[in-house]
């Protein structure tokens, strides 16, 4: 299986060179770069060292469907939808891990990404409609069947894993849900950016994209979704002093008090028994985001307040795997028929 | 006036030792210390140069109270209620630091601490009923009484600030209010600790103590004499690699969901008019950590999800001055007769 | 004394408005940048308040000089060139942070700051002869008479501290001299720039610049200076992933093997006797950066491998004051008549 | 082939575990811890899971020796020789990751680690004798046919692989050989440390040792050793705030002035030709020890100051795999017949 990877210079990028370039089951026969292309990757990359040493190429319809059968678009919003159809078209699968195609709904994406909507003068509905969700999850066998899928964003994926489970079973109240997440530097990307700059972010801590950060969209359309319900909920995201994890804090009210914290664990586990990348903690131990870091694992703890019924979730992910790109690798797996999980069995490093 | 700093080589003492060392109203006329007890101030600081460079002196109430007229005590829980009514016999005034007096009850401070309270064998409930709650920003008249300051710590304080206009005018729901705390390690203090190791908590976000943290109880107690109502709510702190700094993002609900974030905004700032170090920012202004390292300000912003009024407020401090030592020389001043913020006029030094 | 901050955004800038804002002394009487121009200080920079609230000015000769006494330029290299002939035309003082009147010869500028050059086409030699270069431990008496005062890198400056004394007594050989250093990423400045990211210099630790960084020859015209002849030796600037801080390692051969770590440590001290900011430690104590953040003080500590008479001095500064903007104001109140340090007594606020 | 990691919840047992747990070739076939002994692994560190689940168990030579052939002996100095005699005597090879065995004369060791041989009373000289430094690029053969390995510290490892090419053809001077070196913080070990707080080391650096630092005579032997001549070198350790990676940087003076950089460069190449872990780069390509985080792989790059015939060599390697554990299972993997590279064939996730 021969697998292109479009802007392979970004940290989305890096990561699918890093994932696929030993795994046996794929190919890397492309990589594309605007600023980067014309050089040869270990040129630039000598730490991570590629036997074929490919050149960074022009990215095209026509260079990346000439060299692949699938594409993994790690791109900036919008770019995506300008390469999409005629990938499709020529008979490539299409693995998108940027915004464009995970809202149903065209209108609702130039609602929310109104800046690249003014840009990118999109009409591709059609695959908006057509593209499948890309959280394993939920949504596992729908991708084994598609051809076009939109990885979720790195905030929605940390957020829903643990919401999932309460949502579909209707064991949390739809009102009332805070989101709190963290993440590292590492979500804002590689390109130059003041407020990335470690003398501006490191020792310091900061929220931003108070109510109307777009992944809270992102995560009330899927949630209402599983849950039948439309949901509103509150969403704050924070940047953290470090390079790598993301780290979601969920408040929810049960509709029974009476359940305990061991109950809500069992629940998770349950629904995820056959994920092995999901880890349901015992009840009062609380993960640190860098038991994930360099995996694909998502640990989930879960604490019930007792005297009025509120519950607190934890979920630590790697923002740049579970978060992004090894999720990619997870859907394109299913695609191709392989074990959801081969080639992720990746080592965490501790500390 | 005569000033003791009991426990002089921890954070808190370090603290002290700055911000009172150049202060003309105050004259630093005894460290105490046991480990460091017997050493000379500038061999172990010799980057706090004290002109005066006082030995470290062991602990007693005669060694404090023979040498100063007031008393910081920056020590571990417990310890102080070991020495404070000795001190207060002695006629000094007590600020401290710790948790030992920040329950009307002792009852419940003996709920709370359990661990200290097998240790520590506490039979003084009215001294409990007499220390005054150390946070200027509700007790300044009380405190400029008071012989007996219990200083807030530091969670309370950067959660309570920007709750108390909204509960004492009955602005939010008393029900459902959560606060996601995040901490720099100096809050867990000098002592060798290996969860505090930068191997381990560097590169790494991780929540902590959910439902039972000890500062829950200390927020509630406040938070329900200042609403006139018992308020149960959700508390979460969480460790950020980083040095210095607290970051609390503080969710409620409005009774009028028709206010907008201008209307809290200026709620918060007519509150706080005569708290120069409480700094109301514009709406969608979002505070760093950084903009109060080494300061004792508090940076305010709020926001309001008007689909369905809920509030957001963010509030930030830096754990050591505003969190613990700073707000300390505050009560200082307030009890000597000084302008409140005299000698905290700090520079925060970006970046 | 009215005084123009030039380049107010930048990091030099903003420690510059820190130092002056409540300095009796002096008057911030304007601030000047290009891409901030228009816009009031306190909007942009809501956590360093001023109480004038300046607009930044679009920076040129005719704002500055009609607006202030003395022109601190806080800018990139070659852009004070083009100001500075015309700001001492019209009468002020002009203390430049930049490279460019560091050296007594424009080619040897030239050579040096190339690319600077082929942008900048300048022809002010007279002005590399008259300006002095602004380290006040060599040069004060010169420094109190000059109109132009080119203030040195943070990298000569960590390292010129020591070696004078050593280099002026004839102590060490001039041959051989190694200077291994250690600089936090604020040193890169504010500019976006993808190897300043937390993500890319987090976790990690890099040299840069081998053999021809362009302090290199800065160190060896001001060595050679002092030492009578020609020195050349090698430097060595390594990225540290930190905000602030700056260490220098010095490695040479002391001429009379028989001196010892003491002998040395009395020879820094009595050569610094009247620079209360230049700190020599005991001989086995070893200075962290952390001791000088944001302070204008210098730690020095020295010791000799008596095996072969090898001698290392250890330097810290803070590279934003000392190696800085500090270090500009202590050049200001030289040049001002005032006390060296006035103004400077800054706390370092530990951790 | 069963081994056993004796130590195993320090960072270096954690390492093996790691590095072991998936390798087809050896079986973890026992844990040993005392603080941790009792406690079942997948308790202790839930997110390095291990199937067998096993107990950690007392350490003692009986318990070891009944459940493996290979015993990695993870441990603080001193204790190792309490249990190496006796694991021998089983029948047990011994890979000792400290610094017991590492001196070719027990007097040596106890003029150099004097407060652990006054703990330890040594009688040992024999196995001093025997033992066999393990580097695996100077030390092959010797390691592949021994039965007792010790295994070299982080400092050496990075300063003495990229020496030994130029010692041994003796291309540089032995005389004025100078390392400036820097660690992460997880050299410091797992043990809770004051000075290994985040709080105390982050957002500083600073030198330790100087002179006399343990890994200078360590080096001392080595390069004497290599160069056939007593090599005194000065050797400079600095704590970087970052959890993992060190970097060396390398100052010596070539006999040859007239060599180029290139020439030095080809020079590595060539010595390391057969070490697919030891990477030459080319000229003015410095590497970050970012690159060889989570990875066994040794970055090298060297430069040339063709003024004087100096030359600066770099040096990176992660302190805790090529530095301690990846280096020890290179030996496990030579003294057992495998390749010495499997199962080190590590992904480094940058960033």
């Amino acid at each position: 299986m021969n697998v292109a990877i479009v802007g392979a210079s970004g940290y989305g990028g890096i990561q699918a060179v890093n994932l696929l370039k030993n795994n046996k089951n794929y190919k890397i026969s492309y990589l594309g770069g605007n600023k980067s292309s014309g050089s040869k990757w270990n040129d630039i990359f000598p730490f991570i060292y590629l036997d074929s040493d490919l050149f960074i190429d022009k990215i095209s319809v026509d260079n990346i469907s000439n060299n692949a059968d699938i594409a993994l678009l790690c791109l900036p919003n919008g770019i995506s939808s300008t390469l999409t159809r005629g990938l499709l078209e020529k008979g490539l699968k299409v693995i998108d891990l940027s915004a464009d195609y995970r809202y149903k709904s065209l209108e609702e994406w130039k609602n929310v990404y109104t800046k690249e909507a003014s840009i990118y003068k999109r009409n591709d509905n059609d695959l908006c409609k057509e593209a499948i969700y890309g959280l394993p999850e939920i949504n596992k066998d729908a991708i084994s069947k598609g051809r076009l899928i939109a990885c979720p964003g790195c905030y929605p994926t940390s957020a829903l894993i643990p919401l999932v489970p309460f949502l579909s079973q209707g064991i949390i109240e739809n009102e009332g849900i805070v989101i709190d997440a963290k993440s590292g530097t590492s979500g804002g990307g590689r390109e130059p950016n003041q407020k990335f700059l470690l003398s501006e972010c490191g020792e310091g801590l900061s929220a931003y994209g108070l109510i109307n950060h777009r992944h809270r969209s992102e995560i009330e359309q899927i949630a209402s979704f599983i849950s039948g319900n439309e949901i509103q909920l509150l969403f704050t995201p924070h940047l953290v002093p470090m390079v790598r994890g993301m780290h979601s804090t969920i408040y929810a009210r049960l509709k029974d008090p009476g359940l305990t914290s061991d109950d809500c664990r069992i629940l998770m586990e349950n629904f995820y028994r056959n994920f092995s990348n999901i880890n349901v903690l015992p009840v009062d131990t609380f993960p640190s985001t860098k038991w994930v870091k360099n995996t694909n694992q998502n640990y989930l703890s879960v604490k019930v307040d007792n005297r009025n019924g509120r519950i607190i979730i934890l979920s630590v992910i790697d923002n740049l795997l579970k978060g992004q790109t090894g999720q990619a690798i997870q859907n394109l797996n299913i695609m191709s028929g392989f074990s959801m999980d081969e080639g992720l069995e990746l080592t965490n490093n501790y500390p």
